[in-house]
C-alpha cells in the first residue's frame, strides 16, 4: 500500500554529457566498466576480469617500463596497487591526485598483496599540487599537525582510519541496543532544564530573545528525557552530542561531543547496570576488532604504540584506583549520598548515607561512564527537590513518579573517551571529525 | 589483547535489600521467575510456564471471580491479558499504576489474544491517581490533547508506537547506509559557517562571549562537512540534528529537528543521486512496514485514517506537481542556476542555464528531500564564490576542489517529514520526541 506510494516519478531531464566520457570512448568508462571499490577489489578472487577503480594517489613510483601506484579510496586502509606502462605517467599524477583507472585486476607477483590492478587507462580526474598540499609523500605527519587541517585530516591514513573505527563503533553501539530491546530516543539537544550542576552551560540566543519564551541551553545530557521515557518501555537509549562550555585545554574534554545514555526500567539493584555496562563495552569492543582490525591495528602499531595502562593522565585518586587493581577497567559504588544530584537513589543506610551511584575508571582516560539508580519514590524525591530549591522546576519530574512510578536506572558513556582508551589516543580532539573546544571551531 | 583490559573489576558494594521481596517470597521473585517482556510473552510457545511481568495497566475490569488486566511494559502495542481471581483486586490497582505480576502463561480461550497471564501474584508497584493522571481509561485522546504534556504523552498508545516507529526508522537508515558501504560521520552541531543562507540560524553564547573566539552558530546543514569527507571516501552519510531559528507555527516545521545527510564521490550525473534516494527510501519502508506492522496500522487506521494522499497542505505548486503525477513523489531537477547555492554544479547549458540539483516532493510535506551534484571544478568554484564575494570565508571549502577533486554530489531529507508521509501525521511535532519550535521549549 505503502510501497505504492513510493513509485517515484522522474521528470524528464536533459542527460548532461558525462565528462569523463570526453576523452575515453564512452563505452569502456560507462557501460562495460563497473565501478569497484579498492576494499573489493583487494578481496576479490575473480582475477582477469576488467574493472574501474577510483581513488587517490598514495604513492607513485615510476620504473624505466612500468609505473606503480598505490590507490585508496577510503573503504579500506590497505590500497590496491595498479602497475601501468610508464608511458601512462604524467606530471599531473602526483601524491593526493584522484584517479580514474580501467584495467585488468591480476594475481600480483609480489608477498605484499594478493591481487593487483594491470592498468590500459590512468586518468587525472583531480589535480594536487605537492608543493601546496599540507601532507608529503612518504611522510608520517603527526595528529598535532594534521589536526591544524580539519578540512584535510581525513586525507591521511591516521584520520581516515580514525573515521572508519568510529562509524564501525557508532554501528556496534546501535546494533547491542537494537539486539537487546531498547527503544533509541532522540532526546533535545535544545532545552530549558539548566540545573543539573553538570558544568558550564551554552545558551541559545536568536535576534529575537523571546523565540522561547524561556532561557535555553545546549543540553547536558539527555538522561532526564530519557527518565521521561522508563515511565512507559522496559529500556530506552540515546546517542547523540552534549555540550559544556569550559575553558579548557585538557586533552580529555571537548566541548561538543557524544555520549551513549541508557536508561532501564524495572530494576533490581545497580547491578543490573553495572552488567549492562560491563555487557555494552564488550559486545562493542569485540565487534569493532573483528570488524576494525586493520585499522585498530594501525593505531596500535604505529599511531600511539607508546600508550600503555596506567599512563600519567588522570587525576591522583583515579589513577591510584586504577593502578591498584592492576590497570585494568573498575567500577566504583555507592557515592556518598550528599555528593550526588537530587536524582541518585538514595540507598538509606545510615550512618553512611550513600547514594545507588557508579562509575567506571578506565586506564587512559580516567572516568568512562557515570550512573546510578534513581529516586522513584515520590515522598523522598519530593523531600530531595524541596531542600534544593527546584520543587517549583521540577514539577513536571515529580509527576513522573506520581503516575505508575517504577524502579529504574541508568548511565552515561563518553564515546569520545571510549575510542581513546580503546586505541590509544592521547588527545580527544583526534577522536571526532571536527573537534570544537575552547578558541576552537573551524569550519 | 583488548578484551583483556576489559575485564571489569567491582568493588564489593553492600547488597541492598530487594524492596520487591518484602512481601513476597524472596524465591519466588528473585530468582525462579524471570521477567519477560510482553512482547516475548505474547509470542511464547510455552504455555504453562511460569513467568513474571512487569509493566503499566491499561485496564482493569472486574467480574464477580475475576479480574481482568491489560498490562502493557512498552515492548509492544498489544497488551498482555492478566487473568487473576478478583480476591486481589486493590483501590490502588487503577489504570496508568505500575505492576508486577507473577503467574502461569496459559492459551488464551478467547479469539483476542492467543496466550493470557494466569496471576498468582499482582504487585502495584507505583500508584496512578486516576483523578490527576490527564489521560483518561477507555478515551481516544487526540495528538493535539496530548502533545501537551510532552514529560507523559509516551505513556498513550499513539505515542508509545510512534516512538517505536521512529527508533526502527532511525536503525532501518542507518542499516541502509551500512550495507551500501557509507562511512558515518558525525557532523559538527555548533559550527563557524553561516552563510548557506538556509534560513534564520541560533547563535550560540556563553558568559565568557570569547569562548570560542568567532562567532558560532547551531548547524542547519552537514553538508560542507561531509563534503570534506567526500574528498577521503567513496560514500558519508550523517544522521542528526539541525536547526532553524524560524518563527513559523507551520504544521511542518521545527526549530530543532532530524536529517539525513548522504554524499558520494565520483558521481556520473545527477541520476545516481535519484537512484540513492528512491533506493533509500524504499529500503527503509520496506523495512519498517515489516517490522513495525501493529504499529504503523494504529497510524492509518486510528490516528490518521482522514489523511489521503494529495491533500490540502502544500503551497500551490508543490500541490500542482505532485497532483499532476497522480498523487505519487516526484523528483523535480534542473533548476535555474541562479536560484540555487554557490555549491550547486553548473550544468552549462546555456541559454537556459540551470544547476544538477533536485527535489523530491511527496504527498503531505511536499519537500521530503533537496540535492544537487556539488560544483567539482576549482574555476568555476572560484568565479562563483568571488562574485558572492565569499572567496575568503570559504577559502577551505575551495582548496578540497584544488587537492584531488573528485565530482560528487549528496541531499538531505527530512526525518521528521518522511515520519509524516509514511504515517500521515498532520502536524510534525507529533513525530518527535520533544518538539521545539517557536515559543515552546519544554522541558
Amino acid at each position: 500500500m505503502i510501497l505504492n506510494r513510493l513509485r517515484l516519478i522522474r521528470r524528464a531531464a536533459s542527460a548532461p554529457g558525462c565528462s569523463l566520457c570526453i576523452s575515453l570512448s564512452k563505452q569502456l568508462y560507462c557501460s562495460s566498466a563497473r565501478r569497484t571499490r579498492v576494499r573489493d577489489a583487494l578481496s576479490s578472487l575473480e582475477t582477469g576480469s576488467s574493472i574501474r577503480i577510483q581513488g587517490w594517489v598514495r604513492s607513485v613510483r615510476s620504473q624505466k617500463n612500468n609505473l606503480f601506484l598505490h590507490v585508496s579510496d577510503g573503504s579500506s586502509l590497505q590500497p590496491l596497487q595498479v602497475v601501468a606502462s610508464s608511458d601512462l605517467n604524467t606530471r599531473e599524477l602526483t601524491f593526493g591526485c584522484a584517479v580514474d583507472i580501467i584495467g585488468s585486476l591480476e594475481k600480483s607477483p609480489s608477498k605484499k598483496q594478493s591481487v593487483e590492478l594491470q592498468a590500459s587507462h590512468v586518468k587525472v580526474i583531480g589535480e594536487c599540487n605537492p608543493v601546496d598540499f599540507p601532507f608529503k609523500i612518504k611522510e608520517r605527519h603527526s595528529l598535532e599537525y594534521i589536526r591544524q587541517y580539519p578540512h584535510l585530516r581525513c586525507r591521511t591514513n591516521a584520520f581516515s582510519s580514525l573515521l572508519r573505527i568510529r562509524s564501525e563503533a557508532t554501528s556496534a553501539i546501535h546494533s547491542y541496543f537494537r539486539d537487546n530491546g531498547f527503544v533509541q530516543i532522540h532526546t533535545p539537544i535544545i532545552t530549558s532544564n539548566d540545573c543539573e550542576g553538570a558544568g558550564e552551560l551554552f545558551q541559545v540566543e536568536v535576534k529575537n530573545p523571546h523565540f522561547f519564551s524561556v532561557p535555553s541551553y545546549l543540553t547536558v545530557s539527555g538522561q532526564l528525557h530519557l527518565e521521561v521515557m522508563a515511565g512507559a518501555f522496559p529500556a530506552v537509549y540515546t546517542f547523540g552530542p552534549t555540550f559544556r562550555a569550559e575553558n579548557s585545554q585538557s586533552r580529555r574534554h571537548l566541548a561538543e561531543f557524544y555520549m551513549v545514555e541508557a536508561e532501564i526500567s524495572f530494576t533490581e539493584s545497580l547491578e543490573d547496570l553495572l552488567k549492562l555496562m560491563e555487557d555494552l563495552l564488550k559486545t562493542s569492543t569485540e565487534h569493532l576488532l573483528s570488524h576494525c582490525a586493520e585499522d585498530v591495528e594501525l593505531f596500535h602499531k604505529y599511531v600511539s604504540p607508546g600508550h600503555r595502562w596506567g599512563c600519567d593522565l588522570q587525576t591522583e585518586h583515579e589513577k591510584f584506583l586504577v593502578k591498584h587493581c592492576g590497570d585494568v577497567p573498575v567500577f566504583v559504588t555507592d557515592y556518598p549520598y550528599d555528593l550526588k544530584p537530587f536524582y541518585a537513589r538514595d540507598n538509606q543506610d545510615q550512618p553512611q548515607h550513600t547514594a545507588a551511584a557508579v562509575d567506571l575508571l578506565v586506564p587512559i582516560v580516567g572516568e568512562l561512564c557515570g550512573g546510578s539508580l534513581r529516586e522513584e519514590r515520590p515522598e523522598l524525591l519530593k523531600t530531595r527537590l524541596a531542600g534544593a530549591g527546584l520543587e517549583e522546576t521540577y514539577a513536571w519530574y515529580l509527576q513522573l513518579r506520581e503516575f505508575g512510578s517504577v524502579p529504574h536506572g541508568g548511565f552515561g558513556m563518553g564515546f569520545e573517551r571510549y575510542l581513546q582508551c580503546v586505541l590509544g589516543v592521547d588527545n580527544i580532539k583526534d577522536t571526532i571529525p571536527f573537534a570544537r573546544s575552547s578558541r576552537s571551531c573551524l569550519l
